[in-house]
């Protein structure tokens, strides 16, 4: 994909809203790597893109795993518009980033899959944890990736997600590390957010879900943990990938960590209560 | 007091619902000692008495602490009756046990306080565990304590409470062991109740809250922590008597922990959600 020429995304934003703009900044190449605090307010997405023989029990997966697989928006085969998400979005082209799978192993890491789309793809869209993100920032919880400057730290557990047709796997869990009065208010907070991960799965005890060492994460960056802290872990949508990696379908798309869909739900919707 | 001679807490409960019968069997004699289990739905609370010259200032700090002391009742000066809180309720017969203090110290625990009553004095009733217990019992959240048939650990932390007038001390706690998906559990159950207690304030790490030892309550009785669990804390109801200890009034009727004042507020009722 070329870059825009000659409209930049601030002046995208102001035509067409900050969630729009940033899709069309990914399109046009101009947005690359994470959307981490692009778009503030509005939700984005994990994505799974399967082809429609596998798309009925993903779909199963992700209804009985809602904690990693909370599903906010589906396509219908072979088209990659979801106006329920966002006006004017193409999954094939609207992402930072994107990784394609054969038999569990990547094989392309493009900026745009529309060489790679066919007729019988289906597009599954997943909450992800910028929106509860920003619910914690605003209530003043700290947030350790972010004050280190890179990426939540995740473990693949020794949970199995519930299993459904091919699908299965271990849980995949992010870790913010918080004082014991903040991590109570954080599931309160979180606990609004069920489309987006919800309460955390886990609290202290890393050892207890199989997770050895939490200064080696399996995915992102290791982060900071103090003597006055306990780590907390929330499930995450890196859990789909690990799937992939796991049960190795014959094709798959997935974005890239951290290069997220961007779509016009503002965050306050999903809040339960 | 005498015993109801003929009129047993069975034939009560039937008469005139479970809660009235528990303070009419209080009040005859019939029930002394913990109330834990009695008119199981129903609120029951924690008693503090103070002349009137010191009543204004404990009311703000109830309501400068509203964790460990959250007001559910308040008689006027001198009147014995709540009748926001039960029918027919005598604030000085319907505890199964009540501690006298003079400046700081136990001075007497009569069975009824008939004979100290003053027209000074003014009841505050305060929302005690028991009903959030019974909403993690009825979700299947054990508590160790009432396994292990025994009274829940309390312990005085190093958290000051807000002070107020000559009213301030130390923060007590409840503990119950949890595993970490239970204890998340119980942090949504419990911000759904604040009038008792509400969510808990802190999990983990005893030592940051100034227990140097969890098998040493200050209160209560210790109970097993297991290696797959943490300790998760309340503000408790005895925070009062502990300030009672601390700030020494001339004159104070408390409760004898765990012999409670039993309402006619259903616990439902206190949801705040």
């Amino acid at each position: 994909m070329k870059p825009l020429q000659s409209v930049d995304y601030q002046t995208l934003h102001h035509r067409s809203g900050p969630a729009l703009a940033a899709r069309l900044a990914c399109r046009g190449g101009a947005l690359r790597g994470s959307t981490a605090g692009i778009a503030p307010g509005y939700v984005q997405g994990n994505l799974a893109i399967l082809p429609q023989n596998l798309a009925t029990d993903f779909l199963r997966f992700c209804q009985l795993n809602p904690k990693p697989c909370p599903l906010i928006g589906l396509s219908d085969p072979g088209d990659p518009h979801l106006p329920a998400l966002g006006e004017d979005l193409d999954i094939r082209t609207d992402l930072a980033g994107y990784r394609v799978w054969r038999d569990g192993e990547i094989v392309d890491e493009p900026d745009d899959v529309l060489t790679w789309w066919r007729d019988d793809l289906v597009a599954f869209v997943l909450g992800c944890s910028f929106s509860f993100e920003e619910a914690l920032a605003a209530e003043e919880i700290p947030l350790r990736h972010v004050e280190e400057g890179v990426r939540v730290p995740m473990y693949r557990t020794n949970i199995d997600c519930t299993p459904a047709g091919r699908f299965a796997g271990k849980l995949v869990v992010s870790m913010r590390p918080l004082q014991p009065a903040d991590a109570i208010r954080a599931v309160q907070i979180t606990s609004r957010f069920p489309a987006v991960h919800g309460a955390p799965v886990h609290i202290g005890l890393p050892q207890a879900i199989g997770i050895v060492d939490v200064a080696r994460p399996d995915y992102g960056d290791a982060v900071t943990v103090r003597d006055d802290e306990l780590p907390v872990f929330w499930a995450c949508g890196v859990t789909p990938q690990s799937v992939i990696e796991t049960v190795k379908p014959p094709f798959a798309i997935t974005h890239q960590p951290g290069s997220m869909l961007v779509t016009d739900i503002p965050n306050r919707r999903l809040a339960a209560f």
